[in-house]
């Protein structure tokens, strides 16, 4: 029986999910944009699909724009934003722990001329006062992720707008929240956010759409040129089945904060018989979103032991999955020892997790520990 | 019983497609780029059906980046070429009956300072004439579709490398080929062409996945940044369900010719059967894709008549779908009589179109002009 605790990276799709996809693929064939019947009901469904994600996000179905994942959508906020904005001034204030497709957008901008401001987590995050020092007039971005994909640290992303505000800064408020959403109440409006990003295949819908909330009223430069969909904000077909996918993985969310006490619950337990094994260390703060329980396994690296896990059907991951094993840019900013880093593992719940898939991982972690580190 | 004559909008998705896709959703959970088991299978199905769409292109699979779609790889391509070769030269020449989302990906080039040639169709097509003026030592891009999505006018595109060559244009050429794909050979090493672009949701695979064909060492600049899927030319998870779609739908589509000699029967038979109504006049030219049957009803404004077709459950279209009724650009480009643009439809077959359907779509169009002309 496999044991899958790689829910950051990916999640399998719920029956409910799956099963709205198939209805679609079969029944709902028209091309949203067609001025006829089949064409309709495409469009009815795909707008069914946007309520529920808005309503999710506490805003409005035209807030919503689909896109065909997070990286899609990050990109279009950072570019969108950026380059909209860019007869206002040149500043663009992030994180050093962002996810790639922020990262390596805003690197991109950095190439291009923009001042680019990555900042560094002190003591383990980022805090008030390095965001008011970097946002200043000339900023006209701040992009920062609501929970960190590899550490499940939790930003102060609340704090952001008030900085905007008073610094007099001309900056749009980009807030990735892949992580968050389905997890934790994200709600744009509350946090004062311009531009949120969320994912489908991270909360149990399939791969290959997610969303960008644009708050109304606010402009940014598409991405992508083309026919009238979605307000040319993001033209192209709508992936019907998916995007029909997605709104019923987000429906079937059930309660947040039922689902929230039995991962807390469960990441204490796994945190505790974890921590207990020698050469274990626990990377994840103890305010982390639970969802993420980053360990290290010192003194084995994060390949030998993801492999040696992974012939006893466990699967974690050794970091994000989009950097493929290179060294994780998340942990080396966050100041941890190399020993740390080399031997780190993202153990990742999702709603579906047992007490029993901790029992066993412990179990066989605590065996790869003994045969590895002594075989060194 | 319905008929479904809009196979150039979209197309229903085949049982092979939409089985895979579930096939998918229930057991190939994994995220490809995850160093373990589950993640590995992802990959290798997206192998399986990087290389079915590369074989039909007659290209190597790693010459093959799936998009979200044909929209997606459009821009990917223009931008791409255009920003990649920038300090070569400033001229990209396309045409002006380009898809939307080559034209208004050129439109805003232009606006960039690019200088854009949209070249008009005369006497219904290009002529490699207007091609080797305008493409000059200057040019360092070439779009040209294939099949235009509207009319079926197939247009020079194996001309275009030739021409390239000749006039010592350091330019990329790229072809759109959504409407040719799966119904006439593409061969991007036979054209001489560097960038394809290809759609699933045409070929009855499913919607939200595409491919864009970049040749082996051509360089383009990545739309989207992020991680490090697809050669980093296209990070972001991959859509594995959808990817899967399409590998079936590319599978399943049979014999090209066997499917091309029905086609040409069926259009035939429903040119002469409409052609004998009185008051509708034939659009599409006779070498035209035998897919695409784009006809004028005199004297009846598209969207009355696409309504009345609709209540008899007959769906056509009265222009590219993209275009949400909007004043369609290629036939105004193409010089046709206003009223004929006014009263555009255009009927497109799929291989599972019937000739009783084109029975009913005769009787219903007679029925249309009968009620609707008289009316006015």
């Amino acid at each position: 029986m496999e044991i899958y605790l790689d829910n950051s990276a990916t999640t399998k799709p719920c029956k409910e999910a799956a099963d709205k996809i198939m209805y679609a693929l079969e029944n709902i064939y028209g091309n949203p944009s067609s001025l006829h019947r089949p064409g309709f009901e495409a469009e009815k469904e795909v707008t069914h699909a946007r309520k529920a994600v808005a309503k999710l996000l506490g805003a409005e179905a035209d807030e919503i724009i689909f896109t065909s994942g997070g990286t899609e959508a990050n990109n279009t906020a950072v570019f969108g934003a950026a380059l909209a904005r860019q007869k206002t001034g040149s500043r663009i204030v992030t994180t050093a722990i962002e996810h790639s497709s922020v990262y390596e957008s805003c690197m991109e901008l950095q190439r291009r001329g923009f001042d680019v401001v990555f900042l560094e987590p002190q003591g383990g995050n980022i805090s008030e006062e390095q965001l008011s020092d970097a946002i200043d007039e000339n900023t006209i971005l701040v992009s920062v992720m609501m929970v960190n994909n590899e550490t499940g640290v939790r930003l102060p992303v609340d704090k952001i707008a008030k900085i905007i505000k008073k610094n007099n800064a001309p900056a749009l408020f980009h807030c990735d929240a892949v992580q968050a959403f389905g997890k934790i109440p994200v709600r744009p409006s509350k946090i004062g956010a311009d531009l949120v990003t969320v994912s489908a295949h991270k909360i149990h819908g399939p791969k290959g759409t997610g969303a960008l909330y644009v708050r109304k009223g606010t402009f940014i430069r598409p991405l992508l040129y083309g026919g009238e969909q979605q307000r040319k904000l993001r033209p192209g077909t709508e992936a019907v089945p998916l995007i029909c996918g997605f709104g019923a993985a987000v429906q079937n969310i059930g309660s947040m904060s039922e689902n929230m006490n039995r991962i807390k619950e469960l990441h204490s337990y796994a945190e505790e018989k974890l921590a207990a094994i020698e050469g274990v260390e626990i990377n994840s703060p103890s305010d982390a979103l639970p969802y993420i329980l980053n360990i290290s396994a010192v003194g084995v690296r994060s390949e030998t032991m993801m492999h040696f896990l992974e012939s006893r059907e466990i699967y974690v991951s050794s970091g994000s999955a989009c950097a493929k094993g290179k060294k994780s840019h998340v942990l080396t900013a966050m100041g941890l020892d190399p020993s740390r880093i080399d031997s780190a593992l993202r153990i990742s719940f999702s709603k579906y997790s047992e007490k029993s898939d901790v029992d066993t991982l412990a179990a066989c972690l605590q065996e790869g520990m003994d045969k590895l580190v002594h075989s060194k």
